[in-house]
């Protein structure tokens, strides 16, 4: 298969660094009303009483709501569009005030007086599985795991019921071999906790949606949102609608990283029926760190054993997931990475799903990947440093080759495991020598890729454009990325093709825009519709022109006789020819579909070069690489943008992003004064190394881009600051004051610095 | 081909009758500005200043827009979005006030002063033919006949370059045979000439647009059209837009008949991206009269000459058509009805497109038809007065049948011509005995019918929901006939299926809903896409149910095992597996293409019973039958509307709508007080027979329904009253003063009252 010509601007791109692009809070609705919410300032407790008469009267204030004006729903607890009986977590919604403009629904919102009976908070996950623990959530709660459904890998089952701690929603549990046996037999074990802050995606834009009803009893939904789809079906369910009456109109998004899916679309739906007046909710900084859900924090407690040549024997893990108040699904995904990376002949791998009084916390890119690969990728370089071997030679005596186990027991498929290793070894930030207090940490990471069946559609326009409609928002470029597709599939330019996507009710099915899987599930579906198209057009040329469909070749806007350059006709030409009145020829109508069934993982690593000061713990990242296999490369440059913005958001990891919550549940770190986001100042430029190893299912050889660059980055910085510090970091962000002064551990100290 | 279950209620029906439907002047839109147009009130004039001074401080007024604030286009005058130099007829937008309110546009437009230099106006066809008339239009307007793309038969052409009389546009010459011989050897010729009046629409909603500059550069267009591909092609060339941005949204049309395809959207257009914001402009009344394309008057001398016995042997016609300012293109159309209805060997058929200074005409349901049968009709009426033969026997005689030639040299194709005859002699309101001052009139009709090439999506919803999508609006309950047509081919209750016509950036292409051509271009489309959509999902069915397709079947909502109806799965179920996340089935997307070749005529017979009062010379229409051939009728009920509507529009052509100009070119009739559209007491029920001769080509063998019915209505209620009053009604609407009283003309007397 002939690939396209190599990288291509974003087609939205020129809108967006103008300003012209209009997000979600930019749309003007005529009659909008707009809506603040009263969180909850507890982390548990019940509600006695809502005093809601001043808000009412306050000025432009059109109506004050609370759980009990609403329908009756059959949602968990945390989950009801505004708290019911308890509050779960600070920042529950539990009134909704609803006024002409922002300010006025937030001044009222102040009126709002909720009377609490506090309970005593779950606050720490360990504390949560002791007997004593209060209980966070009730049965009905803790059985909800339907969220794994649109993420990453598959999950991990439990092979038998087991007896579960006290909070804990679900245990993913895999094993093979003895693994305690193999532990006792090998040379060396590396037993250690690893530790890994909860996170809040941080998009620029937060959470925003504007939901209308329509004469027809119908709602038109405008969101920001990765699942247009998904919102269709759950609004439509929640107020007993067919789907098509639910219109989603996907807008652009202001970045969402797994965590723009659905949110306030159902408490929106529900106030937009009462007051039948459109209603608009754009979430205030504050409330967006405790309303979005975050990125869950993790615990891993490893033991990990090998032979003194560096082979892998055993891994124990034992590791837990704080939700907040959810049932959570991270576990399963994270067990299948531990066990499945390297070759180990045994492994005991349980993992649980901690119920606890925050908010709920859900997919944020990467989910259960950057997590696992923090405590793998430490642990393996803590036994590189024991047995003083190469980090990098270490990984490739042991990782995964196509055809071995993955952990579910399935054989790995096609992958570039090895390939990343090698290009690893051989990049300058690795080989080129270290100065004074210079270190290198490397790590790996790997993402098997999520698939959704999805469809396309495609016609060509009076003016030569080939339109392809999508049902999956664009969040990182994919538009782009499916317009070269079609360009190649149909054989032009690619700036004569055009990708839209279109509402709920208009486009083709299309999978949410999340877990690596946009370009690799419906590219297929992208090239089938504009191959269907050009054999369309070519149909309509060969009548025309009096050659065979074979003979014809599209140049420049032109559908030419090959060898005959002046036996053409031009594209516009046969539009018109199928369109205008008593015209020949069938429009141009295509539909491409795709049900990708194999999975197609991608490989990474990810080099981190430190420069560290021992007086005062200082560390600054000076290089940063990050080689990955991406199958072809459809857009490269954006492919590269991509890698950037994943490295640096696993960076941030742990250079400091956090979600601290005080002892009552409180997050102490809810602005971005506290939260921190890395500075510019804090990451270097980042190299890019593409390694194409063509998939043998994706469209045109591609494989999924989006998660892996934000897999093995916040291992690789902890690495490389450990053995410049000569500390261990095993809790990320790191703390830098461990590094240096009385409290420093030692237990990193005598590592090589360059690893090797 | 088995056939859907006959008669469905209108899918948007209730919405229509409850309220809820929103048109376009419904819609709010923030920001929304109204636009209000100064009209020409001479009809012809050079412009020679234009004072807005005072209507631009008027409170309320954003701006005044004259042409010369307006970019240069390459527009005919009378078709310039605001006049330039000359204004070329009454009702001419000259300016266009644009405020914050309907009323302050509309009190601002009071103070604009146009300053004209008044030229003698053209008014009567007749004398605009004269040498001493004045032009009317320059050569650059005069060569503008594209409208003839959009509407009926295939234009006649000229044979021969001719010298044309002064003012005339065009000429439309069918030739066969030596017409004046053969006039001379007749027994009998009747030589006559016959007028029919210019009539507006008077649909209840007038022209009402909507433009919204988008922040890309791009236009939304909501407007009651029947062609948004049209008006995106038109709008984008203007504005030179590539046609993908100029979204055109087809709203609810609340009456079109032919005039409702682009009229105000131009100039929202270039309005809309002067001021960045969205404007409207909904006509009043009085504007709709003089704004509105309206149908053009005709006249008609015809020689009709036959043999005793009634066999026809000669027609000579010559007519012209009163277009207004503008080139017109219903002489050809004509033509080809006065040509080939009949078997007549010799035939000299000349018609001319006349342009004078009145508002220019377009289409109007069933154009150049309505009048030409008006005509010939009549002749052949005074044809069996004249010969005392029965009226239907004496078509029956000389009708075409399929295979015999058509006026334009062609074999007509399969046609219903002699069965509606037959129908009609066998009607009841034929045979029943007359009373006292009763007769019956005759007349047929036939309509080619349009095609385009169009194309339709369909795809299953998550509710087990039929969707399909189209583009051609919904003007006549076409959507319903779609959703049976869907129905029939994917095999499930008509209830299950849901036709959506979409926006012109989502929609498949498809015909401007004119012409008769909806069902019959897109019918075929959506049989295609709905039977595809079946396949993909019985596809899918087979591997669930372990089954080869041709053992499944579909039954209320689940696809069964034939023969095993325990081994069922619901469609639900099939459209989760193709669209859950890592689902292993495609979703359901197809699409549908149809090009239709061969016409599929459509013949009809109007019987109109009156009763006469020769003291008054009032009539009364007691009776009313059509009996129309409609192919296999797919929604039979809604046919029966659309003939009873039809029907009653070429009744009130008869009864007296007419669009009466004075010598100055001011329209006379400009207000429902002054045009007289027919009241319900005015019209009996009518009665409606089906003729359904399968068309071989048509989906589920359908022809075109929306044209006939307003075709000979009009000649059979003028004979009818001629038979009654004793005196030939030549012109219509029916001037009352000639049939009673002192200057009755006595020509038609002694005809047989019910035509035997």
């Amino acid at each position: 298969m002939s690939v396209p010509a190599r990288g291509s601007r974003r087609q939205e791109g020129r809108e967006k660094v103008t300003g012209a692009t209009r997000f979600t809070a930019d749309l003007e609705h005529a009659g909008l009303l707009h809506v603040h919410l009263v969180l909850a300032h507890t982390a548990s407790a019940r509600i006695r009483g809502i005093e809601t008469g001043r808000a009412r009267s306050s000025p432009g204030v059109v109506d004050v709501v609370t759980a009990r004006d609403l329908p009756e729903l059959d949602s968990a607890g945390p989950d009801l569009p505004l708290a019911l009986e308890r509050v779960f977590y600070v920042g529950q919604p539990v009134v909704a005030v609803v006024a002409e403009t922002e300010a006025a629904a937030a001044d009222a919102a102040l009126l709002v007086e909720v009377d609490y009976e506090d309970a005593p908070p779950v606050v720490d996950a360990s504390l949560a599985m002791t007997d004593q623990s209060p209980l966070v959530l009730g049965e009905h709660e803790a059985a909800d795991d339907e969220d794994a459904s649109i993420h990453g890998a598959s999950a991990a089952a439990d092979d038998a019921p087991e007896e579960r701690p006290r909070n804990v929603t679900g245990v993913a549990h895999l094993r093979r071999g003895d693994a305690e046996r193999a532990l006792e037999q090998a040379d060396v074990v590396i037993r250690e906790t690893y530790r890994f802050a909860g996170a809040h995606h941080s998009f620029m834009e937060p959470h925003v949606a504007v939901v209308r009803p329509e004469p027809d009893g119908g709602l038109t939904i405008w969101s920001s949102t990765q699942g247009p789809f998904v919102i269709r079906d759950s609004v439509a369910a929640l107020v007993d609608l067919p789907p098509h009456k639910v219109r989603v109109v996907p807008m652009a998004v202001g970045g969402g990283f797994g965590g723009k899916i659905e949110l306030l679309e159902p408490l929106l739906a529900l106030l937009a029926l009462r007051l039948r007046r459109p209603v608009r909710l754009s979430l205030v900084r504050s409330h967006e760190f405790v309303v979005g859900h975050p990125a869950p924090a993790a615990q891993f407690a490893l033991e990990l054993g090998a032979r003194q040549d560096g082979t892998l024997v055993a891994l124990r893990a034992r590791y837990h997931y704080d939700n907040g108040a959810t049932a959570g699904w991270h576990a399963g995904l994270t067990a299948n990475f531990l066990g499945g990376t390297y070759r180990i002949p045994s492994f005991d791998i349980r993992g649980l799903e901690v119920a606890t009084n925050k908010t709920p916390a859900d997919a944020y890119r990467a989910p259960g990947a950057t997590q696992a690969y923090f405590a793998l990728e430490s642990a393996i370089d803590e036994l590189a440093v024991r047995l003083q071997i190469d980090p990098i030679e270490l990984r490739l005596r042991n990782v995964s080759h196509e055809g071995d186990l993955a952990a579910d027991g399935s054989r790995w498929p096609q992958i570039a495991s090895v390939e990343v290793l090698e290009e690893a070894k051989r990049h300058p930030l690795y080989t080129t020598p270290l100065g004074p207090d210079e270190a290198i940490g490397i790590a790996l990471g790997a993402w098997g890729g999520a698939r959704t069946p999805s469809a396309a559609g495609c016609r060509v326009e009076p003016d030569g454009t080939v339109a392809v409609t999508v049902g999956s928002p664009d969040i990182s470029g994919t538009a782009t990325g499916l317009a070269l597709i079609a360009a190649e599939a149909f054989g032009v330019e690619p700036e004569r093709v055009r990708v839209d996507v279109a509402d709920t009710v208009n486009a083709p099915f299309g999978a949410t825009s999340s877990g690596s899987q946009v370009t690799y599930s419906l590219g297929g579906a992208v090239y089938e519709a504009a191959q269907e198209a050009r054999r369309q057009l070519l149909e309509i040329a060969t009548e025309e022109l009096e050659a065979a469909p074979e003979d014809l070749d599209i140049v420049d806007g032109r559908v030419a006789v090959k060898g005959a350059p002046n036996r053409s006709v031009e594209i516009t030409h046969l539009v018109k020819l199928s369109t205008d009145f008593m015209g020949r020829y069938k429009p141009i109508q295509a539909s491409g579909r795709s049900a990708v069934q194999e999975a197609s993982p991608m490989f990474t690593v990810h080099i981190a070069r430190v420069r560290f000061d021992p007086e005062t713990g200082a560390y600054h990242l000076t290089g940063h690489a990050a080689i990955q296999d991406v199958g072809h490369a459809i857009n490269p440059p954006e492919i590269e943008g991509q890698i950037h913005g994943g490295a640096t958001q696993a960076l941030g990891r742990a250079l400091g992003e956090q979600l601290v919550y005080d002892g009552d549940g409180q997050l102490r770190t809810g602005s971005f004064l506290d939260y921190e986001v890395p500075a510019a100042d804090q990451i270097p430029n980042i190299d890019v190394k593409l390694i194409e190893m063509p998939s043998p299912v994706g469209p045109l050889g591609a494989k999924g881009v989006g998660e892996p660059p934000a897999i093995p980055a916040t291992a690789a910085l902890a690495n490389a600051v450990s053995r410049a510090a000569g500390v261990r970091v095993r809790s990320v962000p790191i703390d830098r004051s461990l590094l240096a002064g009385p409290h420093r551990p030692n237990d990193g100290e005598g590592a090589p610095k360059n690893g090797r």
